[in-house]
């Protein structure tokens, strides 16, 4: 095979990347289980008419079809294209066992999905997001918007990102101000008002008063509304002192005043939350709480997360489940953060340990130390060839293993005269001994009780300021190791 | 929509299955990353001509077409198939990343692979493996053949499943035995002698005169050798017995005697490895060891995993890369087992406790007890309503929450004569309190402190004789919580 070329929109991560792939999704899962949330995956396949409803994203969908249609072929092969978000398959996953599941259903879900679209920064023909929903049977209590909120905002808050802004507005806020105010065509309305980050509000202003027959004084409250953005809830009264009344109007400000109240505690220099009444979210379904996520200095991504309260998720015509969620985009973050050098994955295998071989006959007693280390939670490896000791140092910082064992070396006790008659010879207790080919800092150890620092034991994400700091020290390791031969 | 109905071979796990799925999951991967097997994840989708090769795999290969093709269809979408294993795309990748990679370089990848194949019991069109392979730049020391496998032993002995047995050949003892013995056309041999488990052994001594060019004299010997099956380095003995000389069948013999002896200190109850020198393994790029693994009980799943050493794992012209890996069968494995209720998830949510509302005014209160668990790792969830305790509990115990907390009573204080001038009533100092719906009993408890026992922390996977243990303790607890209507 001829050296194949990366394919377009189908990103791949060096293992180095996945580790942060692997440990952003690894403490995301641990805040989402310990507020009680069950994973689960869907097949990455749904039956076209679950996926198709006549809407933008369908020309993005994949279909499956079979190279060479055989007598296996079964019509179902045919009319299955791949989820290109988590959410369909989600609410048909609740329809088809509902029967098995307790409500209210808190459910996280970390899966690539696929969208025929052109590929650029952020948007990927396939990408992994890691999504959080709550689903009632019937009825949802309206803190579960609070609850969902807040533990994204943990979840997010705990990541070494850039800091992010969690834009919340209602729906039924605006759906109730656009009424009060008269506007007919509420719907439209609010599509036209989505537009506020692509078009000049003038444009917007007259959008609204063709496509939703808003009157000009109407359309100038409407963006006043959208104007309106604060960290707070002093956007009730702004929104009040605008001099619309309606009943619609005073829920979605009460529930949007618990959402910034009830994340208020979990506000920090990583994540905010606050009120921005432009944010609608094009998507038909969302009824109630909605928001998008924003990173810092990525705007240019657009949202990074987003979602809101739905209150027909689902429904087979019989029962209908509400739900409120919020998703991640796990690759449109990490992926723009790591080709810019933001994030980066410390190195690219576990081992935290080589050990050398002095020669091939040394290799089971090589693998005995790595067992003793293992059995405590040590990842380690044993050198491939009995190369020359300084060749063996090198292969274990290409890798970024940080330190290299030396077992005791049967040659030293030779040198030791039988009979003790020389005075001048020290006594050579043959030890173990580990380098830290960073610092070039060599001691003797025992494999059964030494153990790295807790910071070297595993391969972790580094930050920003972690990374710079790691650049420094790695160059001074490189020149420090030059002198480093023999153990 | 109307109630969706499963699809055939695309199998779904319920919250409580997907449990058991990501723990072992997570065990596989904590003892490859001990043996420094770096994790990496491919792309799903591969370019045709990467994928189809002419073999029987073809007619099962997915291809991905856009629903509707517009002005963004590229070539390059028409030209894509879903992987059917790991081994293709990771040759790919590793043939693609090669310069960023360090060699010999380890890496483990667990991902679903598509075939169109008729569904039946193990054998779905969406599946997840679990691979571990070792990878080299023009060359690779055979002791990594020995390292691959005990890594796998080592993984898969750590889980609760039916005993485990590796089968392991080598290719190099088969080719140099039929060479030695003067058959012709060895490949063909190889292919025959295959299919012992699918025909009668007179049936494949005809196939071996009629296609491999065999007399029958040397049809016999094949069927001998093919006999041998032994736990132990014996079967080199028996095989000089049959008195074929060649270099090529030496080397073998020392190989898997090597594989043998490396395993022995691993083999326990769960795991053995077994010489059998009928494994051949289909795929023309082995090229060493071969091995299979076979479930007791499970023997209708045919292999539950299998590898062996590639000489040639992938090449671009210029340089080889050989390889040696095992590849074990996530979901063969765990779907029939769960299926017949040898294995479960212990409950279907994180949550280890729920804590309980007096009225909608104690949720603040009862989120602060939430948040102290959670701060020492306990996962917990609040009451959705606050329905009557009983309704709680009940709640709780559909769930498989174990433990329900109360919040002190407020009530409870009002009773108190604000003189302390009753010496009949007891002082009442209002403490929280937590139950163990299981067994009834309820204690006082601090929110800072409290933990419930090690294996009540985590939802776990439960084994054949756990479960039954389980079943009957959890038959215990329906009948003695119908008397706890209050805390």
């Amino acid at each position: 095979m001829p050296k194949p070329t990366p394919l377009s929109g189908f990103p791949e991560l060096l293992p180095a990347q996945r580790v942060v792939e692997r440990e952003v999704v690894a403490a995301l899962s641990r805040v989402f289980e310990l507020h009680g949330f069950a994973n689960i995956e869907t097949r990455v396949v749904e039956p076209l008419d679950v996926l198709a409803k006549g809407g933008e994203i369908d020309k993005e969908i994949y279909v499956l079809q079979r190279l060479q249609a055989g007598p296996d072929q079964t019509a179902a092969d045919a009319t299955l294209g791949m989820h290109f978000d988590l959410t369909v398959p989600f609410s048909r996953y609740v329809l088809e066992n509902a029967g098995h599941l307790e409500f209210p259903f808190r459910r996280f879900q970390v899966q690539p999905a696929w969208r025929g679209e052109r590929p650029q920064e952020g948007r990927y023909r396939q990408f992994t997001q890691a999504d959080i929903d709550i689903v009632g049977r019937d009825e949802l209590g309206f803190h579960h918007d609070v609850e969902v909120v807040r533990v994204m905002v943990e979840a997010l808050g705990a990541l070494p990102l850039p800091p992010l802004t969690f834009c919340v507005n209602n729906r039924k806020l605006i759906q109730g101000f656009y009424r009060g105010l008269g506007i007919e065509d509420v719907t439209t309305a609010i599509r036209v008002i989505d537009k506020l980050d692509k078009l000049p509000a003038d444009v917007v202003a007259a959008q609204l008063v063709e496509q939703a027959g808003a009157t000009a004084e109407q359309a100038q409250r409407c963006l006043e509304l959208a104007t309106i953005r604060v960290a707070d809830t002093s956007f009730v009264e702004r929104v009040r002192a605008l001099g619309v009344t309606d009943e619609l109007l005073e829920t979605g400000l009460a529930e949007l005043a618990a959402v910034v109240e009830g994340c208020a505690d979990l506000v920090s220099d990583r994540v905010s939350v606050e009120v921005d009444l432009r944010i609608a979210r094009g998507l038909d379904y969302y009824t109630g709480t909605v928001l998008e996520i924003f990173m810092a200095g990525y705007e240019r991504l657009k949202s990074v997360g987003g979602g809101g309260r739905y209150d027909a998720l689902a429904s087979d015509g019989r029962t209908t489940y509400p739900g409120v969620g919020v998703s991640f985009g796990v690759s449109r973050t990490l992926l723009p953060l790591m080709a810019d050098g933001v994030l980066a994955g410390s190195r690219p295998v576990p081992s935290a340990v080589l050990v050398a071989l002095t020669d091939e006959e040394s290799r089971p007693g090589a693998q005995r130390v790595a067992t003793a280390m293992r059995a405590r939670g040590i990842a380690c490896e044993v050198a491939p060839t009995a190369a020359k000791f300084g060749k063996q140092i090198r292969f274990a910082e290409r890798r970024g293993i940080p330190y290299v064992w030396f077992l005791p070396r049967p040659a030293a006790a030779d040198t030791r005269d039988p009979d003790g008659a020389d005075p001048a010879a020290e006594p050579i207790e043959p030890t173990h001994e580990v380098k830290d080919i960073r610092s070039g800092e060599q001691v003797a150890a025992d494999p059964a009780t030494w153990t790295p620092p807790t910071e070297d034991l595993r391969a972790r994400v580094v930050g920003l300021e972690t990374l710079a700091g790691a650049r420094s020290s790695t160059t001074g390791a490189h020149a420090s190791t030059n002198d480093t031969e023999t153990p």
